[in-house]
């Protein structure tokens, strides 16, 4: 259980600091700055929770994890669980938050993914969907090779968080970033049109996460 | 007597430069370059007192510790008056450089906290209460977990700093984030409106680091 | 085998990620946020590859680790083919991504590097070779010295990424900075003017990698 | 002689990036990007230099290693001279990329440090001498403390970095930042009201780096 309970703090801390970094200063700290929101959220939650849960905290992480044997599918699936509620919980107290001042407009979300027109850069969904795969499979291939049995150090939380940054200041303007399915869940139960879009940051990050899995299922990097 | 020479240095550093960067570089740094300021003033007190005193140097800590059990109260008192000192202080050199400027303006404060109409973003008292409370209970989740003892490894300096660079990124805009009541008394001294509301920056922090050491205190992450 | 895809995968994320950043966001993150895409990628790929090839993912640093007799030569021709295939990989789905916004115009380029009239800040071919030779001497500098078995540890990864950073920061405006013939022929080979040019941006990164190798090679830091 | 060789490099290296930020990409980084060039220069030194001569590449660092028995005079009167030429040659290579742009103005300066009118923030002397003892005692005291028998860990090269960021991100604009008499001479040299003032930049951080020497002497916060 308290596992699941970390995964879930994690989630919440991920999506509040992160999508918050974007709703509630985004105008102040620019896309650098959402950028390192996110990932040091992963590096914050990776020392916090990382000795318990591993800190997923991204159900495209524990299907990477599921692909390459390093997680059980009875672990997978409460873990699963326990992300997206806590993505859930995390956009919800940023509305909470948000909506405290005068400025706050909800139309314009709570830092929900999307791709199209009207969003960001505007690419189209084959530029998304590519560029959610990579990026979710450079992501996952990190995350499976620095906490690797031969690599395995505690740089791992650094390294992992500091990919996400780098993954976020590309990756922005792009599709805002998703990476991660429970991430864009949170913030797209607050907006239609994100709601509308939520399937491509389910199935592209999945895709990534499951051929990152694959590359050390097949031991193309690794020996074991 | 040395942990308590320690606390004060750390938190006078901490005021000195995390509020320096608003009031000496601010309109040239930015609200990403103030975040990095207040989390590397952490990173560095962290290496460099952390083996005296654990590098609280902020009473919502002290008082976390305090509930989980990590620190004495005879040791927590000592600990919250160091840091109240260090930081009057801290503030006190701050202003006597930031006079040294022909653009200063003592008016517009010395990096102090706040909350609604013409302060930052405008946001009202239940939104800053609640983000001040989240944040210092993700503050103070990340520093009981990182350094606990099934977690235990020097990597808490850079976690704990980065958490705080976190926290800034979000929350400037909201309050000029506090999450620590000695770190908001230091400039609440020299300003008339942030001494009124100073206790808003007492409360809620202290309520958030109560929060987290309960988690630890009651077992939900780790075991012991 | 697994050290050359390591190699591929490593050059390709580099070269994806550090002149995506330049493509997709340049305009939102500034140079500053270029600068970190570009060192942070190193990182990742440090981490999550470095047991396996040592992730030099640059010719001038294999170059740089032949010449102080870190590898051989046996091994440093199919390392140096699989960095600049992954690095024209890299730039190839960086063109695929990019193509899908509106407003993505080819002959603007894919980051290449450059120097002289209409590039950046317009350096003459002088300050350009100057550059990358000093740029490239230190970069190789700091890899053979972090990873040296006087100095081994795992800090190297960070380190080694941060210079990077380090010297993004300094050099966007002069050359675009190379210090990697791999990561600027990717790019190269969408842009004809930069093609015309790359022969500086092997020739001098090459030099900086020959003369910081020369360094350890005479002993003149390290005695082994 | 190792060690010397390599406090020279270090040394140039930190005036050749860290002014080099100034000078070659100021207005495209800002005073965040400079104030990362300049500690991420210490961070690569650290561990490329550091197992040898411990990376001081600064006079105001050796000599509170000698006030703090941690040097001694025979070793800190060639550290200081190799400091001191290695500015030098820093500051002229910087000169000759720079002069290779069409937009260089050698009067600006090479990033020197300074006060008063038509510098920076325009702050008066009192403010300058007080903020670069206060900054160079906190960066000496980090270094000395970090890097203590009873700290010693390899964190040390990311702490003392990071602090360096953290000076600079505060300090630009008050005085563009010495803390190290040997970063102020090589640019002064190149400015003749940048030599005028030089002194000032000699002086304080000294009185700095001997103040944190004491603490240390003194064992205000160590035992030993």
């Amino acid at each position: 259980m308290k596992k699941y309970i970390a995964e879930f703090i994690g989630t919440a801390t991920l999506v509040l600091f992160g999508c918050g970094a974007a709703v509630l200063a985004g105008a102040q700290v620019g896309q650098l700055g959402i950028a390192f929101a996110f990932g040091l959220s992963i590096v914050a939650m990776a020392y916090a929770i990382g000795p318990i849960s591993g800190c997923h905290i991204n159900p495209a992480v524990t299907i990477g994890a599921l692909v390459s044997n390093r997680i059980t599918v009875q672990d997978a699936i409460p873990y699963i669980i326990a992300q997206c509620l806590g993505a859930i919980v995390g956009a919800t107290i940023l509305y909470l938050i948000a909506s405290g001042s005068p400025d706050f407009i909800l139309a314009n979300g709570l830092g929900h993914n999307g791709y199209g027109e009207g969003y960001q850069g505007q690419y189209n969904l084959m530029a998304a969907a590519l560029f959610e795969t990579i990026a979710t499979f450079i992501f996952v291939f990190v995350i499976l090779g620095s906490t690797h049995e031969q690599a395995l150090n505690k740089f791992a939380g650094l390294a992992i968080g500091f990919t996400l940054v780098l993954i976020h200041i590309v990756g922005i303007h792009v599709t805002g970033v998703s990476v991660n399915p429970a991430r864009s869940l949170g913030p797209a139960l607050f907006n239609g049109h994100a709601l509308a879009q939520l399937w491509v940051f389910i199935v592209f990050p999945i895709l990534g996460g499951v051929l990152a899995g694959l590359v050390y299922k097949l031991k193309l990097i690794y020996n074991t």
